[in-house]
């Protein structure tokens, strides 16, 4: 077991009572409590106290006008964040790494995602998709209904997650790195990946994905570990998928190149040893995650 | 390996040829080839051959105005189904699942699974819920576009998969099942589960899950299996997770009952012996898989 390390974005100290979000009164009464308090973001980036602590105010901070979603319980406060409007146009998402890595408290980029992707549905998601009219706040924050006294059609709406297999295919004692197209120079490499579509269990997932993009054959997979991530809101499944052969062929639509590399390779890449093989971007996306996993011999 | 049996709604012979689904060529080409094929639906209802086969007509049934989604390949033949109006109100639950259970070509409840997700998907999302105009279907019938040149703001929307944590706490040598609020009577219980929210990773739902449930505390979770579950389209994904206690605090809005029980119980009611303690629906869900896996010591 603890040759996994703990993901990213993963170990929130939030507990989300959900049994209660249907219950006003009770949101009422967490709204009106003294030790309610509020997520502070700008935007959708977080906003860090100087200790790196996560930020919290009074729900006076939020504007009356906007609603408000009861993320859970921490420490026994009702923690909140507003569903205020964001410029999606702009790109927050380095802003959103940024932030995460420069959190210090345990858990703490975990309550962040929650918040985050909430607070991006609901920008992304303020029409019905069955009937196109506008929806309303409902479950606390949790849900958006398109109601029927409103001229609606009777549909509810729940955030959405969409799962992402990330793998590494296996031969011998190598796993396979890929390197996005779009990464012209540099040695920035990372597990293989891509979205489960409908019809689809994780295992089928991952060998059409690697199929897709290595022209490799899964014999097995074996999971490893899950993480949440929040741009926007996708879950990340970490596999290992052992292969039947090491010959790759490329889909150059999404990798310009791949490289099989062993257990001391990785554990130089993931030190950022300057004469590593490969380097990896975001220590806290879940690639690093399978590739210690893998070099402890998970 | 072995010791996990292959759960139902998985191992479609479909090849999804991803990459060429956003090249019009491909899908012309497809739609006026000899071989194409399209799946035969009666709403979102399987339609089988005498012998159990999936029924597959030519493109000529399809009505002219309804869009066409291009699933993949089998046999190297294109395979379409029509993305048709389906009413809604009309509950069609059971006939998914027993059609998919008298089905019996390897693979078919799979091959179903993916176009009843996708028809579903595209039935209920016609509009955009970032603005809420009329969308269009793009991506060979893999995406709904809400496109500038017709009013709309841009917005790109895909299929959506809801990711679903099902799982057996287990203490010493029992696991435990639970009863559904709504069965009164009888012995039907089976795995606890719950939707994956935004912000976790499967271990972080799996211990949210049974702790609201059924009040016991998670201390590791051990990944099984998974599933596509095409009511509409959740991904099933199938846990074991040992708890520290077996002092069970039932959540009554969702359940009635629950009980620990040993490998000769679970033996008995998936044999469905008629003396079990308990009994189990729906064969093709991944609680039975996840059982019998479990009772085979996986
Ligand atoms: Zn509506
Ligand atoms: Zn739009």
């Amino acid at each position: 077991m603890s040759l996994i390390p703990t993901p990213g974005f993963t170990g929130s100290p939030l507990v989300r009572i959900d049994i209660e979000r249907d219950n006003q009164d009770y949101f009422d009464q967490a709204v009106s409590s003294l030790s309610a308090r509020l997520l502070r973001l700008d935007g959708l980036k977080p906003v860090l106290e100087p200790d790196g602590s996560l930020s919290w105010g009074s729900l006076a901070e939020a504007d009356p006008d906007v609603d408000l979603a009861l993320l859970g319980l921490i420490d026994g406060k009702p923690r909140f964040v507003a569903l205020a409007p964001v410029d999606m146009r702009q790109d927050q998402r380095m802003g959103t790494i940024n932030g995460a890595m420069a959190m210090t408290e345990p858990g703490a980029p975990a309550t962040y995602a929650a918040a985050r992707s909430l607070v991006d549905w609901h920008n992304r998601h303020r029409f019905c998709a069955n009937c196109g009219q506008r929806t309303t706040v409902r479950r606390s924050g949790w849900a958006r209904f398109c109601l029927k006294d409103a001229g609606g059609c009777g549909a509810e709406h729940f955030p959405r997650t969409d799962p992402v297999v990330i793998m590494l295919a296996e031969y011998g004692d190598k796993v396979l790195v890929g390197r996005n197209k779009n990464t012209m120079q540099g040695k920035f490499y990372s597990a293989l990946a891509g979205f489960l579509e409908v019809g689809e269990s994780i295992e089928d997932a991952v060998a059409r994905e690697l199929f897709e993009e290595a022209g490799v054959i899964v014999t097995e997979v074996r999971y490893l570990t899950s993480q949440p991530w929040p741009i926007p809101s996708q879950l990340m499944i970490g596999c290992v998928a052992k292969v039947e052969s090491n010959v790759v062929t490329l889909d150059t639509n999404e990798l310009n190149d791949a490289i099989w590399v062993d257990r001391d390779q990785v554990r130089a890449a993931l030190a950022g040893e300057p004469d590593a093989l490969f380097t990896m971007r975001y220590p806290l996306a879940i690639a690093h995650t399978l590739l210690q996993a893998w070099a402890n011999g998970a």
